[in-house]
């Protein structure tokens, strides 16, 4: 079935509604002394918020969601009210056509593309989530207000997409989010956690080129001198990866060495942190063995663009 | 069928589950040539969240719930978030077992009466939802942060309430609150709005006293001699409700003046606003014959207890 691509709320509602009543027709079984009926299995909704400007780690997102669930809706917006700089607002790259048409090759049953009007009518929302503590390190320190943007659209499009009224039986719902963006996952997740949203995070590993730089949107911005010199990101979080699988010692500095030797290249913060608290891991980095698990993440200004980039640390 | 009192969210979620299932039971029609299926109309569920202590105003509430829906729930939480007083949050009067009588007895099918703990695994929750601009003012300006607080309490209960995963159809989810808090209700229905809850928000007029009081739990630390002074808040709200309908100028100042004569009470504002912005409305106050609609409302300190009210104008 082709995909629906949606522009209203009004018309995602009633997308969501008749793709689910198709997963969920009803069966009748007859037997020879009662009249029974059974209901298919409820179908469950996988959501995959995105702003657009898809590559392949999108991709992957939309195909796990696919993947997952019965049905599949893809939000393409780009959210003003996380963006601080309107320089960046202005050129994000904005490229439907093409999106529309990797969320159909994945298998997206709608994709919900509203315009500023409908996600906003009236202006800026009054009312808004916020996300806390959590958003004042890291990508929030150099981004103030980010992460409550993120959450005020997240909210929204999670009740934009929720199977609830449409759906028959115990619905599954889930929303899936890149962990490339980890503070954004660990932000969200706590979201769910806080303010009870009916909804399962589900965190899709980092895509990434074959020099191992993770994809994103942004990277085009590069150029080719720039992206030799990105690769030094993925080269230090490699080196601390390493170590912890061997359960050595992280010694983080030599990755912070490493980074800052690179010319093009500023380092905003390399730190190894706790995946759900995203509080730096003293214990763990310096001679210390390590045990248990870590995340390793990493910001810096490369040419043009900031890029974000992390990894999982797990000693084997 | 009694009502099901239950204490956790889980517990809540099955409570529910099971009431709308008993209502969607299908029923199967069968014809000469084909067999064919109908369910009966999806369920509709009807939230009333309380802080307990409950009064005639919440039975009011709790009616209108029932009368609207196939399945009421009705939750009963004492909201530390909403409290900047922890004094006045210790003396907050708890009475569960008149509550769910009282309940049961307006024809509720589920309290839900979560503890502290389950509520806020954890502790508080680091991820809110924040009222805004419209906090700002009257209730806002003497309690900051209380309405950040049922924000955040009232959007888990939506969360925790609603219907979806458990309803075939396309149900409807209802939440009542009453009008006595008028500036609550213009918030939440902001909220909803703004965060595009799936939840219909549906005001319930304020309950009064024979002698014209506004019905609260808090009118029980009233003295005698306290209560007989609060009745001037009703009165001039009468005063000016009475102009609006006789198409006369409002003249709020002679309310006022009314209010400031009567001893023991220490009025904090009166004031003819907007009822959805909550912003004062000059143009319709002075002089100018009243036309339209506006919500008069009042807040003052009586003996030990701060009391409002408010009452719709409308010209006839």
């Amino acid at each position: 079935m082709p995909i629906t691509v949606v522009r209203t709320r009004a018309a995602l509602r009633s997308a969501i509604a008749s793709r689910l009543a198709e997963m969920a027709r009803p069966i009748a079984v007859v037997d020879a002394e009662h009249l029974t009926m059974h209901r298919t299995a409820a179908p469950s909704l996988g959501l995959v918020p995105t702003m657009g400007a898809l590559h392949d780690g999108h991709r992957r997102l939309a195909e796990a969601a696919v993947a997952g669930n019965d049905v599949v809706v893809a939000s393409i917006f780009v959210n003003p009210l996380q963006f601080g700089d309107p320089v960046d607002l202005e050129r994000y790259p904005r490229t439907l056509e093409a999106d529309v048409a990797l969320l159909e090759e994945a298998g997206v049953d709608i994709a919900f593309a509203p315009g500023l009007e409908e996600m906003y009518p009236g202006g800026e929302p009054l009312v808004r989530v916020t996300a806390g503590p959590l958003a004042s390190k890291w990508e929030g320190a150099s981004r103030p207000g980010h992460f409550d943007g993120v959450c005020t659209v997240v909210a929204k499009l999670f009740h934009l997409a929720m199977p609830g009224p449409a759906a028959g039986g115990s619905t599954a719902y889930r929303a899936y989010f890149g962990q490339k963006d980890a503070q954004q996952v660990a932000i969200v997740q706590r979201m769910v956690r806080d303010l009870d949203f009916p909804v399962e995070i589900v965190p899709v590993p980092i895509v990434r080129a074959e020099d191992g730089l993770a994809l994103s949107s942004r990277n085009q911005f590069l150029s080719e001198q720039d992206r030799e010199a990105a690769l030094v990101l993925s080269r230090a979080l490699r080196l601390v990866e390493s170590r912890a699988r061997a359960r050595e010692p992280l010694n983080p500095d030599d990755a912070v060495a490493l980074i800052r030797s690179q010319p093009g290249v500023e380092l905003d913060y390399f730190e190894v942190v706790d995946p759900g608290t995203l509080e730096p891991l003293a214990v763990n980095c310096r001679e210390t063995p390590f045990t248990g698990e870590a995340l390793a993440i990493v910001a810096a200004q490369v040419g043009p663009v900031r890029l974000i980039d992390n990894m999982p640390l797990r000693a084997l």
